[in-house]
């Protein structure tokens, strides 16, 4: 069976209206299907309200105590729920789930190495629970996750690019599997100043290549790097490409694909 | 088969190691289980931490938009999450949901009639998604359900003794149900100054003498009102009762029962 996997960032959660034409369509989409989405800016605002600060150790983000509440509220109550009930809104049976949810993301707190991160979790390897994924997808549900994993001391912040890649990498055991990570670009640009110059398939080697050449830097590179590998583990197609054109990322006429 | 709601009240949910407590004793009751849990005045130091006041017109408390968020977040994300990873700590496979996810409960925004309540839902009747809450039982999971409900707009707040109510009433159609309300006493009292005086029957008759001669007074009458309701539709059982005895409570050893 077909299963699309969609993950949708914090840029497009900060804008109201982007937010709501992205769900309308991604609601049309025929098949199943997961929803997972990051955090946004609104856990920094909501935060500064409380007087939490962004924390950081040698110029890296880290969840403490604190901040691990406040993303736990934000994205697993607030940003999860408007979602869902904007899906609702709309005719899709949207179920939004932390990965502490039915155990569905067990995750290891990362150890301290040169930092301590905090509160973060790095999903255990596989452990994601695509049983039960599944059964809730054949239920008619459409899965809504939020960034966050578990382990037996509670709530995990975790990055929602490496959860789109670990649920798309599990389910593709039993589902043929496409993950389409939407963002604010039309795809992987072979000139960063030019927004129409999408690299429409990129390879492993050919990723190399982009890197070399640097016209892949910065963030791109761990997304391209999480995109080759959900490919090598099974995962059929990976499509980046911008959150307008979730339907045509979908059917493999925009974007850019990533293949072994 | 039989099923078991448990609605758990903020005074327990406040205090980290009653509610740990609590929690182990709810994983180990055995069978079918639904926990609804209330809000707690977490809400309420949250918001005073983010400079929103709680709302009153004519000294009801109302939901405004910003409230709304609040309880969203404090509710549906933080309270729910750690009542979840709890329960997933001591083998217990819960799934943490607000009635908009998957549907479960449709309400309707309460109609403005001498007090506008803002944001507060009313269950629709008849509406609640009692084959979803069957089917995810069916699972093995535990569905935990924070005092949340939805419209087409979006969430609203409800009442977390309505929910267990409706809940156990939505699901006596196909379940043999016993809905345990867990509060900070050992029942219904005959004494207010007397903690061991527990009225261990109560029926509509009994009721509404204990009102007259005012044994039963303020929050306790909503609550039995509740009760009696639920045992009209077809609830097997309601027994209300200490939190620290849920098991005897299940087992009909403590606490007052309410019957027609």
């Amino acid at each position: 069976m077909q299963l699309t996997v969609v993950k949708v960032g914090g840029n497009i959660i900060d804008h109201k209206e982007k937010l709501s034409g992205f769900l309308k369509d991604f609601s049309m989409l025929e098949g199943h299907k997961v929803l997972v989405h990051g955090g946004g800016k609104i856990a920094t605002d909501i935060g500064r309200k409380m007087g939490i600060e962004p924390a950081y150790i040698n110029g890296r983000r880290i969840t403490d105590g604190q901040t691990l509440d406040l993303v736990t509220m934000v994205y697993g109550g607030l940003i999860n729920k408007k979602i869902v009930t904007e899906l609702q809104s709309v005719g899709c049976n949207a179920i939004g789930l932390t990965g502490a949810d039915g155990g569905i993301l067990p995750a290891e707190k990362r150890p301290v190495k040169d930092i301590d991160y905090g509160y973060v979790g790095d999903v255990s390897s596989g452990q994601v629970n695509s049983t039960l994924l599944g059964d809730l997808l054949k239920l008619g549900l459409v899965p809504v996750l939020a960034p966050l994993t578990f382990d037996a001391n509670g709530i995990l912040n975790t990055n929602a690019d490496t959860i789109a890649q670990e649920v798309a990498k599990a389910m593709s055991a039993a589902w043929d599997v496409s993950l389409i990570y939407c963002f604010e670009k039309k795809g992987v640009l072979a000139d960063a100043g030019d927004d129409d110059s999408v690299i429409s398939n990129i390879s492993s080697a050919g990723f190399r290549g982009l890197v070399e050449s640097r016209a892949v830097t910065g963030g791109m590179i761990p997304k391209l790097e999480n995109a080759l590998e959900a490919v090598r583990c099974g995962v059929h197609r990976v499509v980046i490409g911008h959150a307008d054109d979730i339907a045509a990322l979908c059917g493999g006429q925009a974007g850019t694909s990533v293949s072994c």
